[in-house]
C-alpha cells in the first residue's frame, strides 16, 4: 500500500539552556501579552523570574491557576481577560495542560459561540490568537503540535480538538527547567511519550523504510531512560526526555501510517471520572488493549519486542516487558491501585458511547463490547 | 555536552499519488504565477499536462531551460520575467536544480543589487517571493529546506546560500512522477541522500538519544534500496527513495549536532570545473576524506559499520563497504573515471581558498593541505 499524507509543522523549536531569551524574537512592543501558567511552580523554580526579566519593556499581564487537566471553566475565565484587555499574544509557560488550555484560549477568544463547540465537534477552529510556549514539563508534545485536550467539570467530560491554527509559533525547550519536577511527573512524561509513539506504531505493518525506524529510535531512547531511572536528576537524562517527548508527537511518525489512539480515548474517560493522571490511565489501559487486540497487532508487537526490547518472545512476553517498563518507573498497570469504585464499566462505557467512541483503533473494531472487555481486564 | 539548537521548517508536504491537486490550496486567482522547469522532461512524462490542468483558471506563465547545475546567468533571465510580468508566486517543477534556481529567483527578484551577492556572502536575503514545489527527482531535499546551490558560468564557481525566506511554502511529493527517471538519476539521488545524512552523522559522538538513531534509519533505508537496485522501477522502491531523500536534508537530523560538509564543498569545486554530477563528486571525495580524517571520525565510522552495514570491522573495512555501496548503483568512487585533466590540484585548491574553504569539517581541520591530500587520493 502506498503512502499518502499531508505534513505541516511550522513551530520554531528553541532547544537548550538559556533559550528563553529567544522569546523576544517573536514579540513586538506593540503586543499585549497574556502570560499563562498553572499552580505557581514556576514561581518557586525561578522560571517566572527569568521570563519576567526577558519580558521587561513589553506590555504583559498574567493568568494563573490552569489545572493539571485544564478545564473549560477555568480557561473561559482567561477568555474574558483576553477580550477585556485586548490581548493579542498568548505565552504559555508550563506542561501539556497549560499549553492545551492555551490552545483553547487562543481559539475560543476569537470565536463568537461557546468554545466547547470545538471539543464537542460542533465547530471547526477558523482562527486563533498567536501562541508561544515555554515548556517546563515534557510529556505530551503539545508544544509543537496542533492538538489539545480539555475537560469540562460540569459534565465530567474530557475531549480533544485539533486545528492547524493552534500550532504554537515557537516553543522554548530548556531542560534545565525540569530540575524541580517530581518523580511522578518525570515518570508520567516518559510513559506518556512511550504510549504516544505506540499509538502510531503498534498498528499494522507498512511499507515505509522511515516511519517504524524512527518510532523505534524514540521507543529505544525511552527504554534507555527507564533503565537509567536512577540518573533521572542528571541534566542529560532530562534533556533527552524533553527531546524524545517532543518528537513522539509532532506529527511526523504518524503521517501516512495507520494510527490507533483507543488507549487514549479510554484513558481520557478514566481521567474524567476518577482523576487518574493521564499517563496512569494509559499504563492501565494499553497492556490490556494489546492483549485483546493481539491477533490484529501480533506482527508489530513482536517487532516491538525484537527492535525495541531486544527480546524475541511471544506476544504475551512482549506485553509483560511493556508492563515491567511502566512499573519500573513507578506507574502502575493495575486499575485497582487507584481509588476506583465498582461502577467503572457503567461509568465509562456510556461515556465512550456518548463521545462516539464506538469503533476505535486502526481497524475500527474496538467496539463498546471490546472496550468493556479491556476495562474488566485492567482490574487485576 | 548538552544540545542547543533552533529548528524551523514550515514547508507543507503533500506526499502521495495525485497530490498535485493540492497545489491550488496555496494559490489564489489573484496570483500571477511563474511555472519554472528544466529541459522539458516534464512535457514528455505527462507532468506538465497534469499541472496545466490543475492551473486551469489561474493566471500563469512559464520559464524553462534551468540547467542540471542551475546558473546565475539563466536564473537572471527569469528574474527579468518576474519583474516585467509582475509575477508574485513561483512554482518550481523538477528536481533540486530547478528548486535551487527558484530559491535564487525568489530572493533575487526582490533584491535591488546583484543576486550573486547572496552566494558570495556579501548580502543576506531579507525577503523573497513565495515558492511552491512539485518534485520530480528526489535527491537534494531542497523541496523542504532553506538552502540553494547556484553556479556562475563566467567564473566556473559553484556556491551556496541559505535563508528561512526561501523555504518552499509547500512541496508535492508524488513518486509516480519518477517512472521516467534514468538509472543515473536514481543512483545519483540515492548517493546524494546518503552523503547528506553522513555529513550530519559521521562526525563526533553526541549525547542525543534521537539524532543518530534517526540518521541510521535513513542510511539503512538507503542501503536497503541499493540492495534492491534491480527493483528500482517498482512504485514502492521509488516512493521510499522520495521519502528518504526528503528526510535526509530537512534540517532535523543535523540540529544541535556536529556537521561536516567538507565533502560537499570539495565536490562543488569538482562540479564547477569538470561538470561531474553532484552525486558523482560526492562519491569520489567522501571515502578518501574519511580515510584522511579516520582518526577524528573513527568512533562514528565504526558505528556506521555496526548499525547501518551490520558489520563489525576496521575503519578501512567500513569505508570499503561505503565504496561498494556507491559502486553497486553504478556511481564510481575514482576520479580517473571522469574526463579529468592533470591540473586537478592547481584548479581546485585555489578555488577552495578563494571561497574561504580553508578550515572545513566538524573540527575545522580540513585545511587546504588536507584537501590536497584528499584530492590526490581520489585519483586511484
Amino acid at each position: 500500500m502506498s503512502l499518502t499524507y499531508d505534513f505541516y509543522n511550522p513551530t520554531t523549536i528553541h532547544f537548550g539552556k538559556g533559550q528563553v531569551s529567544s522569546v523576544v524574537k517573536h514579540l513586538s512592543k506593540d503586543n499585549k501579552i497574556l502570560l499563562v501558567y498553572g499552580g505557581g511552580s514556576i514561581k518557586k523554580n525561578g522560571v517566572y523570574d527569568e521570563i519576567s526579566k526577558v519580558l521587561e519593556g513589553f506590555d504583559w499581564i498574567e493568568f494563573s491557576g490552569v489545572e493539571a487537566n485544564p478545564t473549560y471553566e477555568t480557561m473561559n475565565k482567561a477568555v474574558e481577560i483576553v477580550k477585556s484587555e485586548n490581548v493579542d499574544f498568548i505565552l504559555a509557560v508550563g506542561g501539556g495542560s497549560v499549553i492545551d488550555g492555551c490552545k483553547y484560549l487562543a481559539a475560543a477568544s476569537l470565536y463568537d459561540g461557546d468554545g466547547w463547540d470545538f471539543l464537542a465537534g460542533k465547530a471547526e477552529v477558523e482562527k486563533a490568537l498567536p501562541l508561544g510556549v515555554v515548556l517546563t514539563l515534557p510529556a505530551t508534545g503539545s508544544e509543537s503540535n496542533m492538538a489539545a485536550v480539555l475537560s469540562k467539570k460540569e459534565t465530567d467530560e474530557k475531549r480533544f480538538f485539533h486545528s492547524p491554527f493552534v500550532f504554537p509559533k515557537f516553543a522554548v525547550l530548556d531542560s534545565s527547567y525540569m530540575n524541580t519536577l517530581s518523580d511522578r511527573q518525570l515518570a508520567n512524561g516518559l510513559v506518556d511519550a512511550f504510549v504516544h509513539v505506540c499509538e502510531q506504531y503498534l498498528t499494522t505493518t507498512n511499507t515505509s523504510l522511515v516511519h517504524d525506524g524512527y518510532s523505534e529510535t524514540l521507543l529505544k531512547g525511552l527504554v534507555k531512560l527507564s533503565c537509567d531511572w536512577e540518573n533521572r536528576s542528571d541534566a542529560l537524562w532530562q534533556e533527552n526526555l524533553m527531546l524524545l517527548a517532543n518528537q513522539a508527537l509532532n506529527g511526523f511518525i504518524g503521517s501516512g501510517v495507520a494510527q490507533d489512539w483507543a488507549t487514549h480515548f479510554i484513558g481520557h474517560e478514566l481521567t474524567a471520572f476518577y482523576g487518574l493522571d493521564h499517563a496512569q490511565s494509559l499504563a492501565v489501559v494499553q497492556p490490556q488493549l494489546l492483549r485483546v487486540l493481539s491477533e490484529d497487532k501480533e506482527e508489530k508487537i513482536l517487532q516491538l519486542g525484537t527492535n525495541v526490547f531486544g527480546k524475541k518472545g511471544s506476544v504475551e512476553e512482549i506485553i509483560v516487558e511493556l508492563e515491567k517498563l511502566y512499573s519500573s518507573v513507578g506507574v502502575s498497570t493495575n486499575l485497582n491501585d487507584y481509588n476506583i469504585d465498582d461502577k467503572v464499566i457503567e461509568n465509562i462505557i456510556p461515556a465512550l458511547e456518548a463521545h462516539g467512541m464506538i469503533a476505535m483503533g486502526e481497524n475500527e473494531n474496538i467496539t463498546l463490547d471490546v472496550s468493556e472487555k479491556i476495562l474488566k481486564m485492567t482490574m487485576k
